[in-house]
């Protein structure tokens, strides 16, 4: 949508504050897709996400998002599971499942954005049944087959807003957005 | 953004038609990361782009996505390509090239929306340096580092919308949006 407005960020209310929202990463295969779920960590954390459990653990992972974020700013971490059914049935909050089965975001998106906290939870491949009974609502972020990834930073965008640039001494580098080539501010430089 | 609307795809004006987007994905290593270029493609389709120029070329992957397309609809296409150069110099619109150190996509979006075709550009890892002076613009979907899955999904949904459901008949196979479970409509049922 073509707002006009001049690099601010969307806020979903000007009454109310933004809800927390948190990611739960289910049916993650550590040998075979670590850069896929370091995708979903890593928009996760981009788009404003407070945290993603993430279910079977892989530390490896979780330390490498570490880094980014001991690097880039903010308090993201993330928060490996043994029982991610405990996570749903124990979360404060709504539970979203993110499946192009579900209802359109859209849709949804009032009623959502009247909760505080807010876990969006992604599947794998294969998704456990269960999860569509378990979940306070199933939302469709398009009906197509595409990406969790896609899904999780689309979903937080419409919740959130378009992330702002870091201000100064928020992080210990930032990057200070330019029309062309690379700034970066702050004590490292990347590259 | 609890917009309030119920299903309908937002559309960035109702006075003119959208613009018509092709992604380029430059860099991808068909031994290395075949799933993330999937879920590039697939993200870019769901989201309304009409097609993929993808440099190098990898037949088997244009293959997978050309089955998601024929059973799901649309006529989106993964295009080989020998000289993403040439993709950039000879496109008839504007490149839009997504990168964390660009102008943000809020503040560029009303330009943006201005051209009647548009290529967004991602690239891998490294991403060559000439892409920063050849684009139109340089877009940031946030300043941090994230995915180039997310970025091209947040910048669609921004130029495009969210996609709405598919009608009866459109596709051989479409998701009829449910609360819980899932329900497919068409003469072939998943799974």
């Amino acid at each position: 949508m073509a707002t006009g407005s001049s690099g601010s960020s969307r806020s979903p209310s000007r009454r109310r504050s933004p809800p927390e929202v948190s990611v739960l990463r289910v049916g993650h295969r550590p040998g075979r897709d670590p850069r896929l779920t370091t995708h979903v960590a890593l928009a996760a954390r981009a788009f404003g996400a407070r945290r993603m459990y993430l279910h079977p653990r892989d530390d490896a992972l979780a330390d490498r998002v570490a880094a980014v974020a001991a690097r880039w700013g903010g308090t993201f971490e993330v928060v490996g599971v043994d029982d991610w059914k405990n996570v749903v049935r124990s979360f404060p909050g709504a539970v979203a499942h993110l499946t192009m089965y579900g209802l359109p975001l859209d849709r949804l998106l009032p009623r959502l954005a009247r909760h505080r906290a807010i876990l969006l939870v992604v599947g794998g491949a294969k998704v456990p049944s269960e999860l569509y009974r378990s979940s306070t609502y199933n939302v469709a972020v398009g009906h197509q087959p595409h990406s969790e990834v896609a899904a999780i930073a689309v979903a937080l965008e419409r919740l959130l807003g378009l992330p702002r640039p870091v201000r100064p001494g928020e992080a210990p580098q930032r990057i200070v957005p330019t029309a062309r080539g690379k700034r970066v501010a702050g004590t490292r430089r990347v590259r």
